[in-house]
């Protein structure tokens, strides 16, 4: 914590402020997570049951996002924070809604799953395993170094990224090899398809946090810019 | 311009940095438009030049938003704007981050036209005629109802979002049919499937923000609540 500097803080109720927003931060990162690991629990084992209950809970990270965005306005205005602070609170409202969005992929991909375990189509789900582990060790990786403010944590998930991209295209032309052999198969193979998507989506928005912890460390908007320049500003003096 | 109480300002360099910020962001919505649009005439008239254009262009949205959201950081740490000030700027950082992730969609599909241009696969790429035309208004609108902070355009376009729905759910049974009648067509008529995909995300993107443009008029945030709860709040008192 000590690079957050929040001792610094004439106001010890701004701290607490602060570390309020960042735990609610975690807390919807975990429900988060825990809905792209039971997604994928639910397709690996077939767990009708455990689907439903994905699609039961998604109001709850919704709803955590509008708490901590109101949170982070109120902050902003009586608080008038600068510097770091200020990166800080930037980095929240957009993190939350990375996060709510991967909440909604984890949604769409059980309730594919829930359509395809009524059709018996489960097959071509479990190809989805390797991708689906990857993204979600990216999503773990992530949610750690925001916990711990750790630039070299989020240059490491920003860099899985890549290999998450190759699974992603071997699925899909291994999905349409399946499409062009069985041609009545390609409704079942095509909500497949859409859940691989889902899954590089996933990537692609841990790929941003990692971008925003970047950001709040070294003040730095690192979005768009060359890997080689990327890693400059990771790895240049801290 | 009176709905955003400029004149209120005591100091006059405050009113031109928040003025200055906002033509930049339509500036933005202007480059992010005609993307779009250039990307679906591209697709009607087979035209390989304007769908190379698009890609080349693609850096420069980028550049605006790294450019716009500092500009919001600046304005908050050196004004510590306050109320409406305040939720126009928040409406802003949330704004331009969909407007980039639309030019994004744009030149993804000015990607799949060269590709298939360049495979003489044009013929299926005309059937996302409809649904282009249909999300480039909603672009439009949302851009419009954004310079005028205009709650009831706003509602109008996040309403649009359900016909483009409904077009994106036809188009995606009509490619479905054409794979499963043609097998060896099948990677041709994949990528105008993505293509259609793309489209039905800039949908749901304008809807975005049009629910930012709410959320800076009435101040209240209107993303996950019922149709009808939305309505209520749009046609409230003023």
């Amino acid at each position: 914590m000590d690079k957050l500097n929040m001792s610094r803080h004439i106001s010890g109720k701004f701290n607490e402020e602060l570390e309020a927003v960042r735990n609610q931060v975690l807390n919807m990162g975990g429900l988060v997570e825990q809905q792209l690991r039971d997604s994928l629990h639910a397709i690996e084992k077939s767990d009708h049951e455990l689907a439903e209950q994905i699609l039961q809970r998604d109001y709850k990270i919704n709803a955590l996002e509008v708490q901590i965005d109101e949170a982070c306005v109120q902050i902003i205005a009586k608080r008038q924070p600068a510097a770091s602070d200020l990166r800080l609170i930037i980095a929240i409202f957009k993190t939350i809604s990375d996060l709510e969005r991967i909440g909604d992929e984890a949604e769409r991909i059980a309730r594919v799953a829930l359509e395809s375990f009524n059709n018996d189509q489960q097959q071509f789900l479990v190809s989805l395993e390797n991708l689906g582990q990857q993204v979600l060790a990216m999503l773990h990786g992530v949610l750690d170094a925001f916990a711990r403010m750790d630039l070299d944590a989020a240059f490491e998930v920003h860099q899985m990224d890549a290999q998450a991209d190759r699974q992603y295209e071997a699925l899909t032309r291994q999905l349409m090899t399946y499409m062009m052999e069985d041609p009545r198969g390609i409704p079942k193979v095509m909500n497949v398809l859409w859940s691989a998507r889902s899954l590089e989506r996933i990537g692609d928005r841990c790929q941003n946090i990692a971008e925003y912890i970047i950001f709040f460390v070294k003040g730095k908007d690192v979005r768009h810019v060359s890997p080689e320049s990327m890693e400059q500003t990771v790895k240049g003096a801290r």
